[in-house]
């Protein structure tokens, strides 16, 4: 096609170009998740929800800052004693208080956020860029002396509000503090495909060689599948997801909608990466614990995801599922719908399920039967059961 | 920031660098809204959609081909006769038969479509590249001799999967044939934004200067609203949308996020162009009709959109809400959702909420009752009623 990045070949649209291997999740279900209006996870949930998605196969799970309560403290604890493969790590503010509370809890990392929009530097923290940069020295310095097994991330909040000078003061500063990742949030989801690409490109050149690049994006205007993909594409090394996408407001990257994006470059690394057919079971478990159903228009699990209606569509997917099918269904643990009977159907679909019933139809026979339930659908639905009975009735007509 | 087509100032983030009038959108509710599994529409369903979007402001309207049935025909003729300011458009294959009948319905514009990816040649037409542009020839000529009146659009089906050298090939002869828009379809939702950006440029260089292009981006991977803006972003003129984004599978372009995703560019263009407040209503609208809730992550008007809740967050909302909301709600007709008893809520917060119920707590106070509230939420749902008991019982202790 027409971008020789993704697939300079037409004949294998699929190739795998951005491999799976060059970037992880960090799933946030466990911190963004919790500012979900319905995400507040009990100590026995959070153990649920980290099993299953280690289980799953992610590489990091993020948990909400154990300055919230006790409690919370408490559960970050059980989770780091858990022994799961997933790495553990925690969501904290640039602040002395919160990374020592943090250090205590076993977590594997600390991923340190600051505001440095002109929004957030008024109207949330009230700091200078100098003075962030004042913040972020004391406390990586801290945490390189005393805890120097610990991953750090920082993360410039609101990174696409944020003047690009500042941006790269901030992060040329904590890379040469020695942290393992910087972090682009678009904190209010504004931030559009092509500035999340060309952003990544400018923050690599101005940090270290071994220095990961993490993207955490919000979807308010509908972007944060393609954005965190963009950043990958120009080689972000970690996205934020969380189950069903839960967050503020409308949430982040859902971890299957964005799973479904990058299993079009490579699925055979990403199969081999996840137990992508577990997603059904993730996104079934989260839906019950904040008390929701599934979206109906749900990336791979909605009820809808593989539903196959249009005559034109269901000629072809007889044939080769692939012809409207950008992912086989059965990679992901879910089914395929084919709806044969509606009023948009058309003759090689009613014959599909004419010779599935073992009925045999000639031409002009199957165009009349075929008008004959298209007109019916059109005044109401037709299940399975009273296209069978047409076509059995029709048949020896 | 970054990208200085989209924002060269960084304290002007909005600047309006994609005018509104620049693109128009063509609303496919009532066409590829009835290729999702629960649209069937009615004779009445069909005229109150079409008169919503007509009140609402989109400047097409495309409908079901009249190929469907009878009573199909018969609708589409009743549309054009209602006298609405959006013109309306059908899509028929590009076939003799389909566009006879199409030209007695009264409609403003026939779009025409073929599939021109090795996947539709081979499973579902079976036709090579020259023969396309044959078949378009008999068509499009027919249409400017008998019926120079109306718009014709051609479009390229699963254009993300075609060799860029057939589409070139197919739309430069359209454009030679006189048609007023080539459309680019992601009929399976593979293309992402870079390969979108990318391929309407070149399009742009084998059509005539007056020749529109229409985008038209199925949403399986994610992508749909972001490869359409995208596509504007290139030079695109058309959007294909539909009222929640309803369509094949899991839908297209949705409407609503959209208009999201393009108010942060000319928020006054935009306010110009669409009854926007109307917005909710039309989703309402539409999920009465295929009998489905608004996913409650929807784009603005999803039952979450707007509530916040992190302290940080709220301490910054009450200053601005810019601070966390990329488009003020009341614009699109909905409501703010401040939620201020939970775990992950904070003293700014609280305190707010105290001086709104007239009560005055010290800074000690507060943060004790603070930490009391979280402690209390993260056991329990805490409502608007039981904050302001504890809030009133613990002033006075």
């Amino acid at each position: 096609m027409t971008n020789d990045i993704l697939s300079p070949d037409a004949d294998a649209p699929y190739t795998p170009l951005i491999p799976a291997h060059s970037w992880a999740i960090i799933d946030s279900t466990l911190r963004e998740g919790e500012q979900f209006a319905r995400g507040n996870f009990k100590t026995g949930d959070k153990i649920e929800i980290a099993r299953a998605l280690d289980a799953f196969g992610v590489e990091f799970i993020e948990v909400t800052t154990p300055m919230v309560s006790q409690q919370t403290q408490a559960d970050i604890r059980q989770l780091t004693e858990l022994g799961l493969n997933a790495k553990i790590l925690t969501h904290v503010r640039c602040h002395m208080d919160d990374v020592q509370r943090a250090v205590d809890t076993g977590v594997d990392g600390l991923d340190l956020l600051f505001g440095t929009s002109s929004f957030l530097r008024e109207f949330s923290h009230g700091k200078n860029i100098g003075q962030i940069i004042e913040a972020a020295q004391e406390v990586i310095g801290w945490i390189k002396t005393n805890r120097p097994d610990l991953q750090i991330r920082f993360s410039a909040e609101d990174t696409f509000r944020s003047e690009e000078a500042d941006l790269m003061a901030v992060y040329a500063a904590v890379s040469k503090l020695g942290v393992h990742r910087v972090g682009l949030a678009d904190t209010v989801g504004v931030a559009t495909p092509r500035q999340v690409y060309t952003l990544v490109r400018e923050v690599r050149k101005v940090i270290h060689d071994g220095c990961g690049i993490e993207f955490h994006g919000h979807n308010d205007t509908g972007c944060a599948i393609s954005n965190a993909y963009e950043a990958v594409e120009a080689g972000a090394t970690h996205i934020d997801t969380t189950i069903l996408g839960i967050g503020e407001r409308n949430g982040i990257t859902p971890l299957g909608g964005f799973l479904a994006r990058m299993f079009t470059f490579d699925p055979q690394g990403l199969t081999e990466k996840y137990n992508l057919e577990l997603l059904p079971e993730l996104d079934r478990m989260i839906a019950r614990m904040v008390d929701l159903p599934i979206p109906w228009n749900n990336y791979l699990t909605g009820e809808f995801a593989y539903n196959h209606k249009a005559g034109m569509h269901l000629k072809a997917i007889y044939l080769n599922p692939g012809a409207y099918e950008a992912i086989p269904p059965g990679v992901f643990g879910v089914g395929r719908r084919i709806q044969a009977a509606s009023k948009v159907t058309g003759k090689h679909a009613i014959g599909h399920r004419a010779r599935e019933l073992g009925l045999h139809y000639g031409e002009d026979a199957l165009r009349r039967v075929t008008d004959h339930i298209k007109a019916l659908a059109e005044h109401n639905e037709l299940d399975d059961a009273h296209l069978e009975q047409v076509l059995r009735e029709w048949v020896s007509a």
